[in-house]
């Protein structure tokens, strides 16, 4: 990159798949004037069900691409990546990284007068305890529940389907439960998954009518435009995209999260890469 | 290994994770007398949704893995694996393979009276059409159907619950309709993933009662045997696990497949061994 000339600044976004372009999506609203790269591990997704060791040496992995491609600030759209791996990540490159356990952390804060959070997650995300962990530095408590069968339920396209909304109403009601026997009295949810966004309607629906509903990609996106000062450089670009699995299938199924065309997708293969 | 002593059968058996236990629990049933190899390649499972130049990588250098350990027969229980990369790995390896896809269309061409069958498969498998195409090379027309829901239901532990009875209720109610629309008249379903085993149950209780289900486990541990003449040697040994990801999560979630608890789980990293 030269150096010499003003340039926008450019944001890396990483995700293990396609989940993480509810993230840029909500970043395009927010920062029109920076250039976005966005890295989808689509050939080892999903990263929800790995152990920590396994999921770190990917994000790793895949974030060192992105910094070489000239990323100057990273986002980790992938809850998995950010539960498991941001001391992995920030330890591995040299420029800022921010995850989105963090921010929905934040967001939860700000919101909530109780003290007491709901998130939802993938079983890995919710077995690492981040965002409990996030939750009680922050002087909030926090009860988590692994919805596994959410992210294969989006992905089959059963966003309005009756056993979506069956499989949502189970999971929390179990949540309601927990909540009752840990004493609590939340009146916020985290959807802890960037595929949960486009469930939040149901969602909604599903939950007591005063607990907010908190949506990581939205409040990701405000909290990288209030910690970067992007120098505006005319029209923005169009993002650059990255992905370990088949370009074809990332357009197809990764427009439905972005909510607009993908064109140009790059297919990388960092096992060679790493190889070499 | 020895050649100048007398050894048992060496048999190894590849999977992208779990599901294949159910052919290596047939197996042992089947062949006590051979010695096996289980690769479960869990790091970068699922395969069900990768590309053929993924998969075919991924199971390439599995397979050339285990016969560095002295597999002399490869069974590749892996659905996905054998539908999209048997020819590449049959060149890879100097061992006898036989892989799922052609042990389940060679029973159903003993089963079918009709010559009209069913196959139920991840969304890969049927992408590849290899069902379709080893039935027809065996005269039998064959409708596949995409099930992506019921891998995440069974490793949810929903075996007999409502949703799914419910979701094996919505699919086999769409197979059906294929079925008459293409004007067939089927009288067998083929499970064509290594979990369904788990669901057989429920899947013949939703499917008319002339239909018979064949279980991809049972007749490739079958027709396994029949290939091999594997000579006696004594008390038969433990199999030996290999996983790319966590062992101890191999062991806990293993042994539902395998329907005995599992010990000894070594842990590969490929990557590594490839990068070498």
């Amino acid at each position: 990159m030269n150096r010499s000339q003003p340039h926008p600044l450019r944001i890396g976004v990483f995700d293990s798949g396609f989940g993480g372009l509810t993230v840029l999506r909500a970043l395009l609203r927010e920062l029109p004037q920076a250039e976005f790269l966005y890295f989808g591990d689509t050939a080892r997704l999903p990263y929800g069900a790995k152990s920590r060791e396994t999921v770190a040496r990917y994000a790793v992995s895949s974030a060192e691409f992105l910094v070489r491609q000239g990323a100057e600030y990273l986002v980790i759209a992938c809850n998995t990546a950010s539960a498991l791996a941001l001391d992995d990540l920030r330890a591995a490159v040299p420029v800022p990284v921010l995850g989105v356990v963090e921010t929905g952390a934040n967001a939860a804060r700000t919101h909530s007068r109780t003290g007491d959070v709901l998130v939802i997650a993938t079983a890995a995300t919710v077995e690492s305890h981040a965002y409990a962990a996030a939750c009680a530095e922050r002087q909030l408590r926090a009860v988590e529940k692994a919805c596994p069968l959410l992210v294969p339920l989006v992905e089959e396209g059963w966003i309005d389907h009756p056993v979506t909304r069956q499989v949502i109403g189970i999971y929390i009601s179990e949540l309601m439960r927990d909540a009752q026997t840990a004493v609590l009295n939340p009146d916020t949810l985290l959807l802890g998954c960037t595929h949960y966004p486009l469930l939040r309607r149901f969602i909604e629906q599903a939950i007591p009518a005063h607990i907010c509903v908190i949506d990581s990609a939205e409040v990701t996106a405000a909290q990288v435009a209030a910690a970067v000062r992007a120098p505006h450089a005319g029209t923005q670009r169009p993002p650059h995209f990255y992905a370990t699995d088949s370009p074809a299938k990332f357009q197809r199924l990764g427009s439905r999260f972005l909510g607009r065309p993908i064109e140009n997708v790059e297919l990388v293969d960092l096992e060679s890469l790493e190889a070499c």
